[in-house]
């Protein structure tokens, strides 16, 4: 319940408030399977607006849970404290799209898709592609630094946040960085706010890098006899020099479950292991480029099939097919816990190994795909069901521990794309050791003393 | 002077610590002019030597001063409050080149351009390239987060930091990052340490991102009777679909002192802008595209001159050329005060027009020249001289705060390679302003709270 000189304190932000119960329920939770109710929702039209609800929070202890497009993975935007969830969904102009600065300037409701096209409009790339892009908003990427198939090539969300402004957890306004492709000056506070998953301010405002936009894109898809072949291959196109935008591969699972839904004869029936490669570029140099990754994956790497895509619409084709592994896992009817874990590339078979062995022990399926040329693989449990239908979900988390430390172990990381949240929140400390522990804690007291930004995650 | 009490507390890290007058000497500066003899210069050879001497100094409030190879520009290893100058020179192992896991691992001593040789000689590439790259450090490379031409296409140096291991002010040992080219677990802390100077913490191992290196490089330079046309085929380059790795603009002053110094016939002698660029990529792609830029210079721009240079001997006389504008302007004769500012790239014509009016006004000599794809302007002042040879430096300095007005007026930086050190400290606070202040003073206390480490820098 907030109190009414609470609400008095608002001044005139007090009219971006909603009580309503129907609303408190939809910002109740994200993707991820746990919902809280917050006392109210907040969805403020202006920084201005974002200032003063901060200030009178921070004056009255109201703990602020900020919201991005809602569509996370990890229950990062779940107010498990109550108070206020503060969504900056009204916030959702594109301020500039400026080419001759290299710059776009966002508010941070603003739908990363959107973006993309307005960017693409005046032939400018943003690169940023997390499978969520035509939902999840550039204030939500920034604040969980998103990732996605590019990235390889690319760089992740971080790349190409040049300035940001930020409302602090009292209430003051912070600009960090600029809108200069190169900065010096002091710490790096854009990074320290880009992935911080609202625990330490609210974004208002982001200039974003832009880059020329490549002109074409190949793609090619091949499938291997065996998962280790696959993956040896994501070894050999890096070796011979070259850099995919994206390098994509998938287990034998994965690729059962395709096959079933799919019914698509582009896969054949003894793939154990598949992968897609895109480059980008110009377009003269694409097709010979293309071409010498498929003779590698033909002749020397034990591919059984491959299939070029030259064209826009054949590249397309090899994406929805991607999607489509999605699809065929969901449409097992599992809940599917999606990892996303990232090895060092090397330990990409022993992972996968790793997992198919955990499958045969729990007879719990584990479906791993992703993005192989960064080593970040999705690793999909699926959610068994009793006789009676009933998720038997306790068996599918058991097996989690087990494979963070395996992950962990071989100097990988528990998360590379979703972020802590609550659902990495019981492993976040075993993941990074005490000392970066303690770290973590003197920053969020150094930023939010009174603790009341994002309250139970990443820092407890 | 340090105390009996503080040796012994260094245990055996005290056969690190030199103090012959002629070595305090030697650790005194960098290449800026402000010296200041340390009491004490420690050489570690371990992380383990690195911890003991910061545990000793935490508990007895001695200031340490880190250094890399100490060829910074703005006296960022300057010990101005006296106490140790701790150089990492010693911790000079590349420990690791693993293209199977697209990483280099690195002590913070080891010499950048080293590092780029023996990625080079597996096939990989390592691509920040500040021009100091032969004597600097990867240590030192990333405590100011060095930048150099190949930024405009490759980013900074924090692009390649994916794990860094840190000895903090009290000793402690933080692991930050990881060996994955992915890594959402919590703070991005190996940014936070990136371009920190040594305020929070010193670094003693880099886990480096590599990438497979480009198979061939072409480039060209070509001058223009006004900067303004340079400027704007800087503009047409990008906005035609090129992302060069580098863009490099040289303004009429700096090609007069060129002409003068390298008497060489290919800078005409109306030239009064100059570019360079620089593509790679595959080999077979790269002709058509420097044709395409040759023709867009030629014929669209203005370009008076345009030289192609298609093989690696002739890409390096490019840069010969590029190197000798810095050799022509030294043989002036004169000291330069080399300024490092960065403003949006559309701002690069007003920026250069506004110092050759200054250079009217003043008599002082302005050169500017540098990345111009990314808005970093290297700017150089002469120092004039009087009559009886000496150096009238406050004149030159005297320039200072109305360029650096100018530049954040235009939503510039003061600096974007070089960083804060004690040059830019007086413009500090208002380059970042008060909020931004503030946080900077509040991550110094989480991190550093008895200020050791390099007192007198960026946070005071």
């Amino acid at each position: 319940m907030l109190s009414a000189s609470f609400i008095h304190a608002l001044g005139n932000a007090a009219k971006c408030i909603c009580l309503e119960p129907a609303t408190l329920e939809t910002y109740a939770g994200d993707k991820w399977f746990a919902r809280a109710l917050p006392d109210a929702v907040a969805l403020p039209g202006s920084e201005e607006e974002v200032a003063a609800i901060l200030r009178a929070a921070h004056d009255h202890g109201i703990p602020v849970t900020p919201r991005g497009a809602g569509v996370g993975y990890v229950g990062g935007c779940v107010p498990v404290h109550g108070g206020l969830v503060l969504s900056t969904e009204r916030m959702n102009r594109i301020l500039e799209v400026n080419p001759a600065d290299g710059v776009a300037v966002v508010e941070p409701g603003v739908i990363t898709a959107d973006l993309q096209e307005a960017c693409s409009e005046v032939g400018w790339f943003y690169p940023p592609d997390p499978a969520s892009r035509k939902e999840s908003s550039i204030g939500g990427n920034i604040a969980t630094n998103a990732g996605g198939p590019r990235c390889l090539k690319y760089g992740v969300t971080r790349s190409y946040v040049l300035g940001l402004r930020v409302v602090l957890a009292d209430g003051r306004i912070l600009t960090a960085g600029s809108r200069t492709h190169k900065n010096k000056q002091g710490f790096d506070l854009v990074g320290l706010f880009c992935g911080s998953e609202g625990t330490l301010g609210i974004i208002t405002q982001a200039t974003l890098r832009i880059i020329p936009a490549p002109r074409a894109r190949m793609a090619l898809h091949a499938s291997f006899p065996s998962f280790d072949l696959a993956a040896a291959a994501v070894q050999r196109v890096l070796q011979a020099g070259h850099l995919p935008c994206a390098l994509e591969i998938a287990d034998a699972f994965t690729l059962s479950a395709a096959r079933k839904h799919l019914k698509t004869d582009v896969l054949p029936a003894d793939a154990q292991g598949h992968l897609i490669v895109e480059i980008d570029g110009r377009r003269d140099a694409l097709k010979s480029e293309l071409d010498e990754i498929s003779s590698l994956l033909r002749e020397s790497s034990g591919a059984s099939s491959v299939y070029p895509a030259y064209t826009e619409a054949e590249v397309e084709g090899i994406w929805e097919l991607r999607r489509g592994f999605s699809e065929s896992l969901k449409a097992t009817g599992l809940t599917k816990l999606n990892e996303d874990i990232v090895v060092p590339r090397s330990q990409l078979v022993n992972f996968v190994n790793f997992c198919a062995a955990l499958r045969e022990e729990s007879g719990i399926p584990i479906a791993c795909f992703g993005h192989a040329g960064d080593g970040n693989i999705h690793t999909n449990i699926m959610v068994p069901r009793d006789a009676g239908g009933k998720e038997r979900r306790d068996e599918a988390e058991a097996l989690l521990p087990r494979i963070f430390d395996f992950v962990l172990a071989c100097g990988g990381v528990i998360t590379g794309e979703h972020g802590i949240g609550l659902a990495k929140a019981p492993w976040f400390s075993q993941a990074v050791g005490p000392s970066s522990l303690s770290v973590h804690s003197s920053l969020k007291a150094a930023l939010d003393p009174s603790r009341i930004l994002n309250p139970g995650k990443i820092v407890n």
